[in-house]
């Protein structure tokens, strides 16, 4: 990470502090509810937590890279904030996690319903607020990405432990539950701000590849290891058996042994010791690491590529730097 | 019933026949995911269980009284149907229900994964649909219904068991639960129509005290006991010992005895054999049945009061009738 004198999300944070400082504040005075305290309390452990409000700050950022003059980018960037919001609420539901950001889940803290509701809840007021600038181009495309989301989490709950899911349904899978948003966040911020068709594709296309490099690396970590980074334990994936990169890519090389030690472990979850260092060897074996994460920059690399059409700033630098940031941990 | 040779519902049916034809084509074409075959699978588990499809009718209904002749109202409709959908599937795994309209529920047949997800993608298809006729005033109508539904939910969590609860908060919760999408139904048809507004107030007030009594007739019935034909069993709420109007109205007029007894039976969930008999008592005592009844018949009254400014016609009259109807099982 020597590379980066600044991380790039700090430097995001940097160059649009008084825009994030007014979307901080839309999402604390949206959060409110006048009838169910439940609601804020929820909310605010999850939104207070220490998110790097990444997701917003990518609106924002694409929306000046597009010379927009208004005020609306800050709707828009909450809304963006309260999907990602609402979609972790339910997430930590459907994958009964117990720790996010290093703090307990809300439905550990509370219950799965307050975690069902306010989420539904989260949905409801985005959708409020991304109605505010009365563009529907920008309302079909958030609209839009919210079902892709939903779509995406019902496919990864469908293929999960199986074994023959291919890298066609896994790119599918990540680009719902993480890059759909993370282009739909980057294109809204274009069409607001009246952008020309090819600044909002470029803009489009680099959220789209960011938060699928940004999916990889973070699916690869969980065999590499993130030196504490992350909070992870390495094989939080290969336990809970999700099909992720690595894997699929390992059970494309295998052998009759191979297969039949991925079927077990993974397709029927009888896990015992020492599986996981066989795991960790037969992705060595095959290269199935190296193979993700020549892949992870492959899309670090497409992310970079399609904002050379913009013009020249140091917003997008700064976006091109987090291209490579969400890959460096890979090193 | 016998005043209704017709039921209201089918009358409605009958007079929108083709329009809701449209409805239920546009449903099945949007609850299909190209990716997610589990979508359409719980969906229509629930969608095609034989719901009267009440709510679409009365966004159908409104936008027709106030003179609309384009063909959005089939998407509005479709709308608040796959609102109600998405509410329904997240309120089974709320309340951990295992029979809806007298089949298995989704959360059981599949998990509660599937349901929370599905319920997700249903909402985002709704927000999907509503922007289709690019009207912003509809998009704020249905996206603050959306959010008073969940903040509804909420509170009814929140008070769940806790026997001083008000009248006041009971009405919250079952504008919420109920009345709110009732309301934006007939608000966005009229709204839709360009409608003047006192016509949008009278059908919006019709929605709000139409639900209001719909709502207050089920939680009476729950009581009262419904010859079979809800499915549900005298006294479910009490065992799930949910406050309803009846139960709070005799909760207000406790001596010490009762309220004891309300504290352990609803309060503190410790119920006995005989403790259904003795809250039937009670709330005959005090004739907690009967003036919930009389409330119930006053919203309904309100409910067709508010048609009136409205020009005369087949349709006006079969709502007002449908008001009558919702009441009408508590003789």
């Amino acid at each position: 990470m020597d590379q980066f004198a600044t991380k790039p999300h700090d430097a995001l944070a940097g160059a649009l502090h008084s825009e994030l400082d007014a979307v901080n504040a839309l999402i604390r005075e949206k959060m409110v509810s006048q009838h169910a305290p439940r609601i804020p309390e929820v909310t605010a452990h999850l939104i207070e937590a220490g998110g790097k409000r990444l997701r917003p700050m990518l609106t924002l950022a694409a929306a000046r890279l597009c010379g927009y003059e208004g005020g609306f980018h800050i709707h828009l960037a909450a809304t963006v904030e309260f999907i990602h919001t609402a979609t972790l609420l339910h997430d930590d539901v459907v994958d009964e996690s117990e720790q996010r950001r290093g703090r307990p889940t809300a439905n550990l803290l509370w219950d799965n319903q307050s975690s069902v509701l306010v989420g539904d809840y989260l949905f409801a007021r985005a959708f409020q607020l991304m109605v505010e600038p009365g563009n529907l181009r920008v309302l079909k495309i958030l609209a839009g990405a919210s079902a892709t989301i939903a779509e995406g989490e019902v496919l990864q709950l469908t293929v999960a432990q199986d074994v023959s899911t291919s890298e066609d349904t896994y790119l599918q899978v990540i680009r719902g539950k993480t890059a759909a948003l993370f282009s739909a966040a980057t294109e809204s911020g274009a069409v607001l701000a009246g952008a020309p068709e090819d600044h909002v594709r470029a803009l489009t296309e680099y959220g789209d590849a960011l938060g699928i490099a940004f999916q990889m690396a973070d699916d690869l970590l969980d065999y590499l290891g993130d030196s504490g980074q992350t909070g992870k334990n390495i094989g939080d994936d290969f336990r809970e058996r999700k099909l992720t990169l690595p894997v699929i890519r390992a059970i494309a090389k295998a052998d009759e042994a191979e297969r039949s030690f991925w079927e077990r472990t993974i397709g029927r979850g009888r896990q015992q010791d020492g599986d996981l260092d066989t795991a960790l060897s037969i992705l060595a074996r095959h290269k199935a690491l190296e193979s993700t994460r020549d892949s992870a920059y492959a899309w670090s690399d497409k992310a970079r590529a399609a904002l050379e059409i913009l013009p020249e700033s140091e917003l997008r630098d700064i976006l091109s730097d987090l291209a490579s940031y969400v890959v460096s941990r890979l090193k």
